[in-house]
């Protein structure tokens, strides 16, 4: 135990432990705290936790049943406006998603999908003709739907979805065709089983009176795929996925159209409209601009995902935590019996610091959960100005970035929760191999964490301007290379908080306590500044040397990747500096104090030789960031169950029999 | 493409590629080809894959069919002495059971248990009379056990078992008892279902005639558990473990002994005996030596997990390399389509290095097979001298940490796999979520691979001392600090090669070439030789300071396992190196050497802070080892196929629709 112990670790019942528990716990439920209590209380039954022995069907039935009895509750009324039917929390409904992580994450995917996917698209995509049609009966789940965007030949590559929607001006139709095989929609939660529409998305084709009939990018279609028994409608296909590597009661499929007809209509219509004749329209020229726009209005799954993954990784660290503290093995000094694996300083390096880790992750979740939810309401409210074009602009790219993030954190933390219980950690009567079945895809869903990440990189050092979107790698090149020559990045959204801390923080870097938070936030944002600055250095000399355009970035790729890590570990640390300064407990607020420490000083160990290679930090310093590593986690040991405990996840929820018989 | 590209990218077809594949394949099987072969022939039958729509019931009863099939073959005699009935081949049994990964980690798993660690047992712990009574029938799966050593209570600390067998020598008996429910045996494959008798490990308790009843410590004994309809016999109740993370055709179970009795020649006497009276005797006295020597003959257990991991490491990445090779996303530069993504530098980056890794841990396990066959062979023949006894401490010592290594790694290739495949990668028809369920645990059974990573550090810094094993933490600092002060690491084990290489090389180390492979050699030497000292001076300090010798222990658990992971990464490299001296064709070396180039500097790049703040790589070096990574990607992309086709998978077992329709 270093000079630095708060407190002792023989003393359990400590004073105040529960209201420090309590006061972290508000913390990290922030805004939307009593909208996380009532999810409590609602999935608050082990009844609701996977069941390894049932069949697919079984499976997905159960949770298709919880789900009609979350519908009942309400829960699925905050995704929606109030004058289209909800109850207009779009922050509220990220919030209430996330918590049902803590039972199911498959009833958290199969809710995602058809309240916030296929809701959101009618939500948002579609205008008063589908609102007033669709809206209620999508809460109420009378109308299961699914959400056809992904096919088997594009994931990433959304903009080259092979799907087609010819418009017939005969019929006054849309015909839905998938003209080749990789067109067939793939991995569609919902489509296997229980969707009776999809939101499928397709390459639109229409022409005008005086037109001949040509694409007009991707749009989305409402396209009935089963009857009332369930079974396909004409020139529908679906299949079955069958087994994954975990989510059993998520129901995916996939679909194959044979020029299958859909009334006009059912063209979800907000950014492109097709008059009889077969006119095109939209609000927005840019065929690229419409596009990017449509699927902008839709990172409220990426956003659920993320912070449902948070959920995921905070509950296997709390299993792991308390089977480390009622666990013992090998013995101790002075014959005082077995240690309990959780004072062992290997064990404790790899708990402690993913603990501090989901701690930053929550609170940067719920920044961006409060910035998507202002975002949408001004955007709601009709407001189209610049200033929040850029604003939103800013929030995508954080929350791709913070999506890579969180879900391959929680994988992690999953990973290693489960091999920290040893055998028991194998057994799904412990939970965690089920929740390690579960997390995986999430590094792959709502947008491939490389693509993502290197998004963000895309976004920073092209400096959010509107043209980029879109452009191959090679014109992404040529554009940054054209750029002025010292873009910097403007950290528009610096909170005030931070701005006092950089303000008041006059001393050089180098010589400034590692503790410091100043010091902490300014390494990182170093680290960000420098990467971007070299990185698009490496783009302007292949601009001037003519070298080829993609061979250019392909080589700079791992360097655009952790442009886009760097960036995102910035935002992450700042929202933790941000949630101290908010929490009004001095107990709590000091100890959240040393988690971040422990948070920045693990994060500065992970990427230690660029911070060497870069002399942004001496040999000196680094070894003392891999001492401070250690002494955190000896200054944390004795809060190790308050910390978890202050994740507030149901009891029932964390049903263990390993941490009974330990 | 760097400027040592060997190949072009566009000529797939190119000359020599069969022969070099074939080269590789023949490096890669090493000393037991033939019996790879043979094994490669017995599974090669799609039928083989795990279907993961069977119950457990029929999965279990599904592998027990193919393993009975196996019998028939002969498969199973490798692993016994000729005049026990077998055909005494160690290397080839580990070589064969190896195989059985590409098909099924279950049939491995299953297999093991019976023949690697029932049969060992009563191969390595019993005499004449069990090995004319049980070892055939063994072989034939006439009789099938399990290998009852883990209890609820005690995985890792094995010593301190709480099964007691207490010798009753009014009736001639063992009593075989459960005393706590944390005696329970627990995690036991073939105790749910299968077995029929269980090599039990106990406290045996003993006196004589003039002596009252004691601990003589833990001892193996042969329990038979169930009749012949599988019914549970008196005072013994076993139960299953149920569902898992995977392995579903294990049926892992519980055993709770009550009073059972059984007769004295159940004893697996080899190291320890009761006479009628109860007078115990054995060739070991010293109670610690003997238990680690009993624990000591049952390594190829070890061995063969750490030989299938390396299996399954190949099996994805191959999978996954495929899958990199026909899938396309993004436009290309001037409209040439889509590309590749193993064209990606992102995507070289996650495989090609792991690809890397997978040879040389692959040469490593190959030669430590060897070393097992011929340290087993001269035990066999009764040698028992002291240089031997070294030999054979060495080779469990990094048999431990090499376990440790090549299960991280395999974990790590097949999660990096399965994420590389997208949504495909996570249907199961696809494979990679099963084994990546399968492999998981490989890292917990047969040793933690933490507890091995520190036994290799803990062993290392004895310098193998007979008398350090069995010790707690804190004797062991007082052993360690009470040591001469310049003990250095003996590499024992130097082979010839190694020794000429490094003799070669007079050049500064800082000055002479990363490509060059004495360089390596060294480095790797210098960062093994660097922590083990300066963790003795730890220790050391610690018994001048007169500081608590259990939190000394504490304190450097982090440098203890860094000692043992270097330990094991330098001997891996040092078995590659040895691997490609030994390969006739001249292309295939050639090639290899790349491979072991990309090794290395990934490996360096993976700890390279480590090298730079004890000045072992300057920044600039550094620098060029992050570079290189990339042009040792770029220059073996093209390899990329041939590299994995070298692993010699049969086609049937990489079965996998996402490769038709990608």
């Amino acid at each position: 135990m270093g000079p630095m112990a708060i407190d002792d670790e023989n003393a359990p019942d400590r004073d105040g432990s529960a209201e420090v528990v309590r006061d972290l716990r508000t913390a990290l439920d922030g805004r939307w705290r009593e909208v996380r209590d009532r999810a409590r209380e609602l999935i608050d039954s082990p009844d609701l936790l996977p069941d390894p022995s049932r069949t697919l069907d079984q499976a997905r039935a159960d949770v298709l049943v919880t789900m009609r009895r979350l519908a009942e509750s309400g829960f699925a009324d905050a995704g929606f406006a109030a004058d289209h039917g909800g109850s207009g929390d779009i922050g509220g409904s990220v919030a209430g998603i996330e918590i049902l992580g803590y039972a199911d994450l498959s009833l958290m995917v199969k809710s995602g999908v058809q309240w916030g996917l296929f809701g959101g698209a009618v939500e948002n995509l579609g205008t008063a003709r589908h609102h007033d049609r669709y809206v209620r009966s999508i809460i109420d789940l009378e109308l299961l739907g699914c959400f056809a965007m992904t096919e088997t030949g594009h994931g990433s590559n959304v903009q080259e979805l092979e799907t087609t929607a010819t418009y017939d001006p005969a019929t006054g139709e849309f015909v839905i065709d998938s003209p080749t095989p990789s067109a067939r929609k793939d991995y569609i939660g919902g489509a296997a089983q229980h969707a009776r529409m999809a939101a499928v998305f397709a390459q639109l084709i229409t022409g005008g009176p005086d037109e001949e009939p040509h694409g007009r990018g991707v749009h989305c279609f409402l396209v009935p795929i089963r009857d009332e028994n369930g079974d396909d409608l004409p020139g529908v296909t679906t299949g079955d996925c069958g087994y994954k590597g975990g989510l059993a009661a998520v129901d995916n499929g996939r679909i194959l159209f044979d020029q299958v007809r859909i009334p006009a209509e059912n063209l979800l219509n907000r950014y492109g409209d097709v008059a009889a004749d077969g006119t095109y329209s939209s609000p927005i020229e840019n065929q690229n601009k419409r596009f990017f726009t449509m699927l902008g209005t839709l990172i409220r799954g990426r956003v659920s995902v993320a912070a449902t993954a948070g959920a995921a990784g905070r509950k296997a660290l709390t299993l792991a935590t308390r089977y480390g503290l009622v666990r013992r093995q090998f013995d101790g000094p002075d014959g005082g019996g077995e240690i309990r694996i959780l004072d062992y300083l290997g064990h404790q390096r790899k708990l402690l610091p993913l603990i501090a880790t989901s701690y930053a992750v929550t609170f940067a979740q719920n920044e961006l959960t409060a910035e998507l939810h202002e975002v949408q309401a001004l955007l709601a409210d009709g407001d189209d100005d610049e200033e929040l074009a850029v604003r939103q602009r800013e929030l995508e790219a954080d929350v791709a970035g913070l999506k890579a993030y969180a879900t391959w954190h929680a994988s992690r933390a999953v990973n290693v929760s489960r091999e920290a219980c040893g055998g028991a950690g194998y057994l799904d009567e412990n939970q965690l191999p089920i929740i390690r079945g579960d997390i995986d895809v999430f590094t792959t869903f709502e947008g491939d964490n490389t693509v993502l990440t290197q998004l963000v990189a895309k976004e920073l050092l092209a400096a959010y301007a509107g043209d980029v979107q879109g452009l191959d790698a090679a014109g992404w090149v040529r554009f940054v290379a054209s750029m002025a020559r010292d873009v910097v990045v403007e950290k528009t959204a610096a909170r005030q908080v931070i701005q006092t801390l950089l303000d008041s923080s006059d001393e050089d870097l180098e010589d400034s306590s590692l503790t410091d938070r100043s010091t902490q936030v300014r390494l990182l944002r170093a680290r960000e500044d420098h990467l971007v600055r070299t990185c698009a250095q490496r783009m302007r000399r292949a601009s001037d040397e003519d070298e080829d355009a993609f061979e250019v970035f392909n080589a700079a790729q791992d360097h655009l990747l952790k442009v886009g890590h760097a960036h995102t570990e910035r935002i992450v640390l700042e929202a933790f500096v941000e949630a101290i300064a908010d929490c009004p407990s001095a107990p709590a607020a000091e100890l959240l104090g040393h988690v971040c420490d422990l948070f920045v000083y693990a994060a500065l160990e992970q990427d230690l030789s660029w911070f060497l290679m870069h002399r942004h930090v001496s040999v000196e310093r680094a070894k003392a960031v891999r001492r401070g590593v250690n002494e955190l986690c000896a200054q944390l040991r004795p809060h190790a169950a308050d910390l978890v405990d202050a994740f507030g996840i149901p009891e029932s929820l964390l049903a263990a029999p390993m941490l009974e018989h330990a």
